[in-house]
């Protein structure tokens, strides 16, 4: 028999993730929205679907009781009492809700139920958390990061951008200082800084600026003396963001407007919804460039993965759930397959320390056309 | 006895021109504000004020009764209501209120009443008018144009701008599509369009942009057949405001905001108010380039007008109040003299026909150390 697996939240990584893993198990995907559900039955009879809410601790419990294992793949917000209740459920959990709040100290609620918690287990945070945990298991690292982007291939002015997700999560994202590692000691540089022109082959000029993506890695490869994450975006992207900034339109202190108290963070969401619209077959990609410098004898070696992933015009999945999904779904199968055993709560960085655990995630994503091209200075 | 003047409106400029035509004529200011009223008494002991609400047409009519003119300087949105009282009572009135309405056709109810009223006589609408009206009467003009500017010295990302006046109103200025004349006749351009780079000595590049300000001259100068206005900006601001436009948040139709229908419009408005918020003792300038071309024989003549006026820190009178005020009160002093005795509706280019007129204003203007440089070429 099969064994069970339980995919929470039917969005667009959820069901890619639904699709990815459905045949070798048995996968039922649940979410709040019928239409949700019906997509992904369209694509696949083999998949079960159920409506839930799963924002209802005692549901999701019961939901879930009959599964192998869960993935969650709710809005961050939802995250928090999502894992708390899969584990306390005792129900090995693969997550990338992206929640704000930090999970480490889960660890021990985790072990106490003998379950396996895998965190943040996407493209970004996941798959460069992947890389640094398995090269500071084999040697030095001296230096690692990395930056990353999902954009759309059509560039329209003013924006030349598409969330996939709620633009109020990215201007989060963005407007919340970024946290790095400098010379072992753990900096806190402006939101958005130290932008940079880089070029890239396949899609011409980005630019980078720093952002607060580090997350776990702040803490659990205290070795690595450098560390940082930077976010791509089209050239005059960030910019525009900055000037709604500092004229004032994410502020959260309500303003009185004709009598009405109103937060202009909460209105620059919903216009910034429709303008950064994601249409449902539009062509995207994902872009990433890790760079890692390892200590070599007296010197050192720079080693590069370029990855570039776009969206896919035969299945309809976009390249953002392709890698979020499809590095999840990697972390699925080692656990199901017995290659992750181990007891306990684990960012990305510490689920690929054994070089059979490395290759099998990057053969996996490899197997699906996600390749992360590797070349060394 | 001296001749009695109503200043409607103790605003920044409404206060401007009290100060100026108090001792030649027992002035009176009235607004709803009680603080601007003490604002300028403490100024001037001799200007009577009386806190009303100017938006009540039968205390408005009580009111101006006893005097020999009326001025007035309130808000835009109540201009019209405001002109139609005044000529109603039978008063004489020189109008900057900047009103949205046509108010051309309101010629025939002053030759009813046998009134003199003066429109839009301030630095732009009002100068510029002033020298076409002037040189179409002494010949052929060819073409007419100007740019005009009021910024502050200071200058502050993203925006690099100060309002004098309300943001909504200057957004409804930016966004309107620019009327303008063309081989005699009425086009309309983009809003924002055909931005150029002019290089003032005073002041470095600035950013000139198609403006919809030529208003009444659109009609009562045809055979002028090219005209246009530009506004002036710090290079950058323009394409700051295009960017909040193209992003939607200028819209005007209703956003469902957490349950809640929002205008953008409306919170935009509001966010840019404390944004472009003009300090009460802030440094800013006006800045003015007319150019004209006369015909000559076979040939023609471009004549260029430059105004550049500052901040005065002696009187704490904005350049805004002082360029529009003074232009104004040089109009009160030309009809209270008798040298302006026509009945009707007059825009600024209709009141300055005669030579003894026009120097009359620039005059009056160089006198309180507005000048406007002429060179021909």
């Amino acid at each position: 028999m099969r064994k069970k697996i339980a995919v929470l939240g039917a969005g667009m990584v959820g069901r890619a993730i639904a699709l990815d893993l459905t045949g070798a198990y048995e996968v039922y995907s649940f979410d709040i929205d019928d239409q949700a559900l019906s997509q992904l039955r369209e694509r696949n009879r083999e998949i079960r679907v159920q409506q839930a809410d799963l924002r209802e601790a005692s549901v999701l419990k019961n939901l879930i009781a009959p599964f192998d294992l869960v993935v969650s793949a709710v809005p961050g917000y939802m995250g928090w009492q999502t894992i708390n209740t899969v584990i306390r459920s005792g129900k090995d959990l693969v997550d990338i809700s992206f929640l704000p709040e930090d999970v480490l100290p889960l660890d021990t609620l985790a072990r106490e139920h003998g379950v396996t918690v895998i965190m943040d287990c996407g493209v970004a945070p996941g798959l460069p958390n992947i890389i640094a945990g398995n090269y500071a298991a084999r040697g030095r690292v001296k230096r690692f990061e990395y930056m990353v982007g999902g954009l759309p291939f059509i560039r329209t002015k003013p924006f030349e951008y598409k969330a996939p997700f709620s633009p109020c999560d990215v201007i989060e994202e963005y407007t919340r200082p970024a946290r790095m590692v400098e010379n072992g000691v753990i900096v806190t540089k402006p939101a958005m800084s130290d932008t940079e022109l880089i070029d890239f082959p396949q899609v011409g000029t980005l630019e980078a600026f720093n952002s607060d993506g580090l997350r776990s890695l702040l803490y659990t490869l205290p070795d690595i003396p450098d560390m940082k994450e930077k976010t791509l975006r089209y050239p005059g992207h960030i910019d525009a963001i900055k000037l709604l900034r500092d004229a004032g339109f994410f502020s959260k202190e309500a303003l009185d407007v004709g009598g009405r108290q109103v937060i202009p963070f909460d209105v620059t969401s919903r216009i910034l919804f429709d303008a950064w619209k994601l249409g449902p077959e539009e062509r995207e990609f994902t872009i990433m460039r890790i760079i890692l410098e390892m200590q070599e004898g007296e010197g050192s070696r720079r080693l590069t993965w370029d990855l570039f992933d776009t969206y896919d015009a035969v299945t309809g999945i976009s390249s953002m759930a392709r890698t979020t999904g499809y590095t999840c779904t990697a972390a699925v199968n080692m656990v199901m397959q017995g290659l992750f055993t181990e007891k306990g709560l684990f960012p990305p960085e510490k689920i690929a320390l054994q070089e059979e655990q490395f290759s099998f995630i990057m053969q996996y994503l490899h197997d699906r056309g996600i390749t992360l091209d590797r070349y060394s200075e």
